[in-house]
């Protein structure tokens, strides 16, 4: 088999390649991020380039994916793609790379949290403290009355500093290169100290002069699909910039059963683990060059993600997640040396993760939790995390019960056709009017996709012009702006005319199918878990709903096409990314990050799995709203109002 | 320049050299350990090798160290030798390698100390544990309704096994590997716990199975010319085998000074920390080879040696302690992973230096005055630590003083002609009975030289016999045994026909003098100590003598010349080397070590360089006993007999 050069647009970087490879590996090999959902599967249809010089194989499975059109001007799916035996230049549209999306992201993530974070338990100031510190110190020279060892001073000094850490350590790298860095900054210093353990605060860094304004944290969301860093700021508590890409774990499945199954293969952990923190240093480097920051100025990393997610960031084996009785080898995580699991940061900076309940309630469950203040108040209330997988806490002060359901990143985008998250440029807005569709798009950019909040809209107003019914089937044919290909039927939101890609916007029969397997899963186990506590939807004062929706969910069609309870919609508030809000909650209060551990440990798991209930209550959520039409008596009665012709808001 | 071949004999080991380097170097390179305890300075003589093919350049510092028939026999020294532009063979005497040393002061050591340790803080049990302790948990495998994580499960075992210390944490390379550890080995493991700080005991190892009885510890005692190295089960106490070896840094400098000198300078400190380290690994590889261990059940690690000699083991600077105010980096130093300073062990196993007291009194003295026990007594006490320094302590369980003066390693052998460290042929007893001069070597071997037991006693022989006088110079120069060489006489100890190297072993007029100069600073500093506390010799109920004279130091002796104040000898008790037992005491229980940090911290030390009697008192010590003859009244007494004629004793 012979070796030839692949050379990828726009930017013109080259790699070697055998035949017989797949294009997205060599992609892979180059740290060309191709988006790819499905790992390789040649389902999510998101790794599109197009064929400049030279050939590629091309699967079956790929022409189905691609339109006529897109064959005929070459593309091709990285994926389903071989290497022949010539040299072959693609070029990687801008959608088809997660590089771009990492960019276009951070409009949102920063738009929706740039406030800094108060309340709870972080108070910049004596009592609450970040992970990790910086101290400036003005030591006495020493001298024949005070010969004190330079150490034993820099102790000294921060015991007057921080009079609440009586006994302080020092790393022993800290030693190395001291004496002299005291006396060439006329001791004038600055000690790192990480605070993470109140008994055993430790000084894992020294600097010369008055370094305290640079000392920054990385907040996390490691999530199956979608990975989020924010850069904070630890002495105000301000976020400074925000990153988002795809995890690119994905080149080896979708969801956290099939990154188990490889992870536990011959491959082992490794791939997956490198992937991960290929996508963090990614992010990293982003926020590092953006906000012109140094890499040894971040001194402290909080990573939240499910248990499997958290268990690959620190190279742990996942497998016995998901073989009975599901126990995962940690929950609760001690903190690593972010360099040695590959993460570019100080040298002495340590990764904290967020604590997991258990296998399938994960560390950002935890990090939600805390983050909407669901376990301070009497008042019961529900959290319902809809990521790849949907996540439920219900509880209050006193107690909490958990329990997670898969879902599929359909919300994040992924499983629908022209699905995409929530970028610049994504339709996060829909209504129907009569004939005609509008739509709105982040930052007013020409419509790439249709992102997650805009699909509940979607489904919502298809639903209530009656072009679809209650099963999600379309019955409206004739409506202009709904047109059938191969049989399916589909909604076209953005033609072909106004879109970035020159190709329509669609929402298909399939999407919508698709959703409802998810809203359904969703609803499914919400229910399960309140029957569980012998109670209703009534009976939540309050939910809380995260997830990479978008920026603006509208409770009310979520609540339409039954995928939040039908409760007052002022009782349920959209807290966006609690997962990100969480971590970065730990990073700035020591006193945040413990009362996790101690929630995680609080938290009672119910499986789901197991439970009796589960599939009858998962088939009577595959209807839109319901089947059971009592559980949602102000849609159903909307829903008459259009069947008596009137207009549904 | 041209590069030739350099072989080694006995063992052929050959290595490649460049015209022009020292043939000491060269030796470096190839890890053969030639005996250089002047640095390379053309000094002590040690280095003496026979050019047995090819030739070298010879200095004239050499062809002064050398006798005529050596000269003839192709001896010359290692460290005087240049390589000339052809190929050469050597050959290393054994008496020249400290490899040999090592293996034959094993006998010494462990004779010295065969006993395990007891009394002080460490009773094996519950309530005292070694720095490093092995636990073995045979963990409840998880099931549906006890599904806690695989680390928490080991916590929750740890806990009942030692439920002093609630919170164990794990150091997080356990994490990696561990769920496949527990079920590959049906739940029983065995977690290596670092217990140095109370507040924060870490599992630094997790093994399949029932370990626990492969626990070792090594004790060090780091001194400037001597590494002596002790191989403990950390379970049972019991010391395994013990090695010592010279330091190899003594080819950068015989003296504290010097290597501080060298260490500061544009070389840095690396090659002194590579060299102790070295010394270190061979005395390791030893004992690992000998007892047939294996390096990764080697789980703590503890030093003991003065200020600089710590300093240079854990890579820090010591360049301010022999500048005014004379202040170290460090006294109490952090845990150092061994492994990262290049010492091989357990890769999670970490090395505990015992604290200082200041820039000259160090751990070696801090675990001494532990190890006597001293500063358990109401009874005043004093500690005199003769090594290359010699160190004082004076004090009793409400306060301790402490001093230090440099002393020279004359009682271990260096600057003496024939002296030797007290290993397997040393001579360590002499006496004069009229013409003749009897010996006693160690292990009955044959003669290889006098170590500082038979030192002091030749001395004390000599005055006694009036071949000496009180200044050390020969006055009785036609006794047979008696011989002058080169200007310079000397006493023939063992004629040319008795000892190992065919030549004769004596002590000359300037072994003489040196060892004057030695003892003259330790007398000098107890008495300026001793002033300072306005107190007298006969104030001292107990003298504690530590060093590496050899297994049987005459008390009397060592009085009759005035090594020891004059008081009576049943309160003087020789105990060794006392740092290397306070080091197996920190090594076997956290409470020893840290009462020693608290001793570290109690103890007032006193600057004698400033002093401005020491200078007086030196020079009034010059002298056998003393010049002020009230000091030693019984050693006058015994003097005034034999000048009338009648026998001393």
């Amino acid at each position: 088999m012979g070796r030839v050069t692949v050379t990828f647009q726009p930017e013109s970087i080259q790699a070697e390649a055998q035949s017989g490879e797949k294009l997205i590996d060599v992609a892979a090999r180059a740290h060309i991020d191709v988006s790819n959902l499905c790992g390789g599967q040649g389902v999510c249809g998101r790794c599109r380039v197009r064929v400049q010089k030279g050939r590629l194989s091309l699967t079956d499975k790929a022409i189905g994916k691609l339109s006529r059109k897109e064959i005929e001007q070459g593309y091709t799916l990285a994926c389903q793609a071989e290497i022949l035996d010539e040299n072959v230049e693609v070029w990687v549209p801008p959608e088809s790379t997660t590089d771009v999306q990492i960019q276009i992201s951070d409009y949102l993530v920063s738009a929706e949290e740039s406030a800094p974070v108060a309340g709870h338990d972080y108070e910049p100031g004596p009592i609450v403290r970040p992970l990790c510190e910086k101290f400036y110190l003005e030591l006495p020279p020493p001298s024949i009355d005070d010969c004190l060892s330079d150490l034993e001073r820099v102790y000294r000094a921060l015991r007057k500093s921080i009079p609440e850490f009586p006994f302080v350590q020092a790393h022993y790298s800290c030693l190395w290169g001291m004496a002299g860095l005291f006396r060439g900054n006329d001791w004038k210093v600055t000690a790192t100290v990480n605070l993470r353990d109140a008994d055993y605060p430790t000084i894992i860094r020294l600097e010369g002069g008055d370094t305290t304004s640079a000392n920054l944290g990385i907040a996390i969301d490691v999530g199956t699909t979608t990975v989020v860093a924010q850069l904070i700021d630890l002495r105000t508590g301000e976020i400074l910039g925000a990153q988002a890409s795809h995890n690119s774990q994905a080149r080896y499945g979708e969801d956290v059963v099939s990154r188990m199954i490889f992870a536990c293969g011959p491959a082992g952990i490794a791939p997956l683990t490198e992937a991960i923190t290929f996508t963090i240093n990614s992010l990293i480097d982003s926020l590092v060059k953006k906000h012109k920051i140094r890499h040894r100025d971040i001194t402290s990393i909080v990573a939240a993600g499910n248990t499997v997610m958290s268990h690959l960031l620190l190279g742990i084996e996942p497998c016995n997640i998901r073989l009975a009785p599901y126990i995962p080898a940690a929950a609760r995580f001690p903190q690593f040396l972010a360099e040695e699991i590959g993460i570019k940061a100080n040298p002495q900076a340590f990764l904290h993760c967020v604590p997991c309940v258990s296998s399938y309630v994960g560390g950002d469950i935890t990090a939600g939790v805390y983050a909407c203040g669901m376990y301070e108040h009497e008042e019961i209330s529900a959290l319902i995390d809809v990521g790849t997988n949907g996540e439920i806490v219900i509880g209050n002060s006193e107690w909490l019960v958990c329990c997670s359901a898969s879902a599929g990143p359909a919300f994040e985008g992924a499983g629908i056709k022209c699905g995409t998250r929530a970028i610049l440029g994504a339709i996060e807005k829909i209504s129907i009017d009569g004939d005609r569709v509008r739509y709105e798009t982040i930052g007013n950019q020409k419509p790439l996709g249709v992102c997650g909040s805009a699909i509940i809209d979607g489904i919502a107003e298809l639903l209530s012009s009656g072009i679809i019914d209650q099963s999600g089937k379309f019955i409206l044919l004739d409506h202009p702006m709904v047109q059938v290909v191969d049989d399916v039927p589909e909604l076209i939101v953005a033609p072909a005319g106004e879109s970035a890609s020159g190709e329509p916007i669609v929402i298909t029969e399939d999407d919508i199918s698709n959703l409802i397997k998810t809203k359904g899963a969703v609803l499914a186990a919400v229910r399960v878990l309140l029957k569980t506590l012998e109670m209703d939807f009534m009976d939540l004062e309050k939910i809380y709903v995260a997830g990479g929706f978008g920026a603006h969910l509208d409770i009310e069609k979520a609540i339409f096409i039954g995928l939040l309870p039908d409760i007052p919609k002022e009782r349920i508030r959209f807290v966006g990314n609690s997962s990100l809000a969480g971590a970065r909650h730990a990073l700035l209060s020591t006193r945040a990050f413990h009362r996790m551990e101690e929630l995680a440990n609080r938290m009672t798991y119910i499986e789901l799995s197991v439970h009796p209930d589960f599939m009858n209550e998962f088939v009577a959520a595959l209807f839109l709203p319901h089947t059971d039409v009592e559980l949602f008596p102000t849609v159903t009665g909307k829903l008459k109002e259009r069947q008596n012709g009137r207009p549904v808001q």
